[in-house]
């Protein structure tokens, strides 16, 4: 099997396994107890919130452990947002926890604005400034995109917004971002930036959010205080571990290396007839790739690759509960080409080789479906 | 090492690991996604959810994963008392997790009524009704505390409640109570119950919150809409099956041999001079037994005893980051009291010889806490 779907596919790495084994073999016990074993556990969770900063560029301090990139969406936009008479502008391209949960407080009568989309998939920045105004609490704008691979530039979109507004709380979506491009917080000039683990070979269930010491934030989860207070719950001691673990294989990959592969991958690609290549024109992640296969059906064509070995994705898998797919259509994209839209995402062990392999059969399968006219 | 802190110390049954280590090695696959795989993973998850519902006496769709009892409970309270005019009825003895997301809505101005306990831990049933009345959103009162094993009789008192009046939205935090008395939801009369995986031998990060189907509860977090839309966030795969594995595995222990090993531990701890068993004459867990040892200091004596290689509790870890012991102070002891109050936990791998040798050593300790006038 070759594995190119970010979304469903991503491995755990073996070694983030065996730590999470480990500490559920032997440091079982609660962080919050007194006794020496205890003070164990809290020794490794605070290894592992100082790797995760490192990687961030902020103080291990300003990391929270949350249970998923969701929850830390989550928090970051219902409690960031705390002045309720303000508003809160996000942008049209992201991931359903960011825009689910901001279309909720919409329908709670809230001032929530959407920022629309260029057609490359970035935010359109003048649309997005001309939304923040002196009452604006929160910006929210998606640092990669989980459907083009697009990268938003937060460092520009965060110093126009406070150049407009200095009191926005600015909060970016790190998910599809965390080590795969420059994601120092500092540098970003966010306040707010969440990650999650299962997208660099962590397990699931584990994710974190920076928050800027600067800035005081609710917690959404209270009870026993644990995380300085803000975000109670036993820490998932074995799922921080493995977090940690996988930042530091996770990083090992060369960038350059993917970008190469990437690349290979585009250009055979554009070989196939009537494939486009999307945000082609934007910076983009060397993880995602997403085309347009005109003519042809990419749920079927899904299927077909899948039973020739080659698992390919269709958008995020976050968005096979809800229909359509919104962010293709917010580019502008016709309902013709967003069935045709196919999303490849590359991994550190994706070779050469799998490359290939894959679009040869994404070609046949191409091929195969336009002669059955079924586009 | 003889392990009693139930808080602290509970160890993750190795098959549960397993279980873990199998998902993330071999079923990595994004349940959500739609090729055969993740299928796969999917059914997995619906097996699980089979095997808590079973012991939940309810059906599989009323039974929603979280990532702790933390959040079960948060969610439960905050999005059940959605008529933000009406009021939220706690009881005094409830777990942090409880009582300071309650706290925090009574802070923002919200009407919630905290009912007083009597001196046996239970929640005061006719303080409790006083209370309810026909604004009344929703009432929480814990199944088994977690400071004290004491046992509060929840089908009666929900019976009360909704005869009082019918509207309102039971809930029950059953982290200490399930698998360890009898916890069918439909018996109990509830419409909330929240359990957490790490107190029977799941790994931490996994709990789950059953919700009548009934009853039409928001959710706390908005995203991918899995767990039918209810909590978004790609599922903590994992940390479910290990969940479903540790039920299985805690639901073969003897109940009967449970108890009888709890009252060896009660009948030796009362040979021991000044040590008074807590709650004693109230319906009781027979994992949890709290005593007050007069003229000794819980945390000394806790630290001489791990010394020995005994690991008792002194309330619950989650109340670590908050001073005092709110429970026990609200059960009417005096402070001299509660510094003497330790809480010993047993678990199915507790045997007659760990609580022998436990009490002596508790015993031995007492005697020279006491010879040296600590207390």
């Amino acid at each position: 099997m070759i594995y190119l779907d970010n979304a469903g596919t991503t491995r755990v790495y073996d070694e983030a396994i065996e730590a999470m084994k480990e500490v559920y073999s032997n440091t079982f016990f609660n962080p919050s107890s007194t006794y020496k074993d205890a003070l164990a556990v809290k020794k490794l969770i605070s290894e592992s919130r100082a790797v995760i900063a490192q990687k961030l560029g902020c103080a291990p301090n300003e990391i929270y452990f949350t249970s998923c990139a969701t929850e830390s969406n989550n928090w970051a936009l219902t409690s960031g947002f705390k002045n309720k008479r303000g508003n809160l502008v996000v942008s049209s391209g992201e991931h359903a926890c960011v825009y689910e949960c901001a279309k909720n407080l919409k329908n709670k009568g809230f001032d929530v604005r959407f920022a629309p989309l260029n057609s490359d998939g970035t935010v359109s920045l003048p649309a997005l400034l001309s939304l923040v105004d002196e009452n604006t609490c929160l910006v929210s704008v998606i640092h990669t995109s989980n459907e083009t691979g697009v990268i938003n530039d937060i460092e520009s979109i965060s110093r126009a917004v406070k150049a407009k507004n200095k009191n926005v709380i600015m909060h970016s979506d790190g998910v599809q971002a965390y080590l795969k491009t420059n994601c120092s917080v500092k540098k970003l000039g966010v306040d707010l930036y969440s990650i999650s683990g299962h997208k660099i070979g962590a397990p699931k269930g584990i994710g974190a959010l920076y928050v800027n010491s600067k800035i005081k934030l609710q917690p959404l989860l209270f009870g026993g205080g644990q995380e300085s207070g803000m975000r109670s719950g036993t820490e998932n001691v074995g799922g921080i571990v493995a977090l940690a673990k996988a930042t530091q294989i996770y990083a090992q990959s060369s960038s350059e290396e993917m970008l190469k592969r990437r690349d290979l991958l585009v250009n055979l690609l554009k070989e196939i007839d009537d494939v486009t290549i999307l945000s082609e024109s934007a910076t983009r992640s060397h993880s995602i790739v997403t085309v347009v296969a005109l003519n042809t059906k990419a749920e079927i064509l899904q299927t077909m690759c899948a039973d020739d070995g080659v698992i390919i994705g269709r958008g995020s898998a976050c968005a096979s509960h809800h229909s359509g797919n919104r962010v293709l259509s917010e580019m502008g994209l016709t309902q013709r080409q967003i069935d045709g839209a196919i999303r490849i995402s590359l991994s550190p062990q994706t070779s050469d080789e799998d490359i290939r392999q894959a679009v040869r059969i994404i070609d046949k399968n191409i091929t195969k479906l336009r002669g059955h006219n079924i586009g």
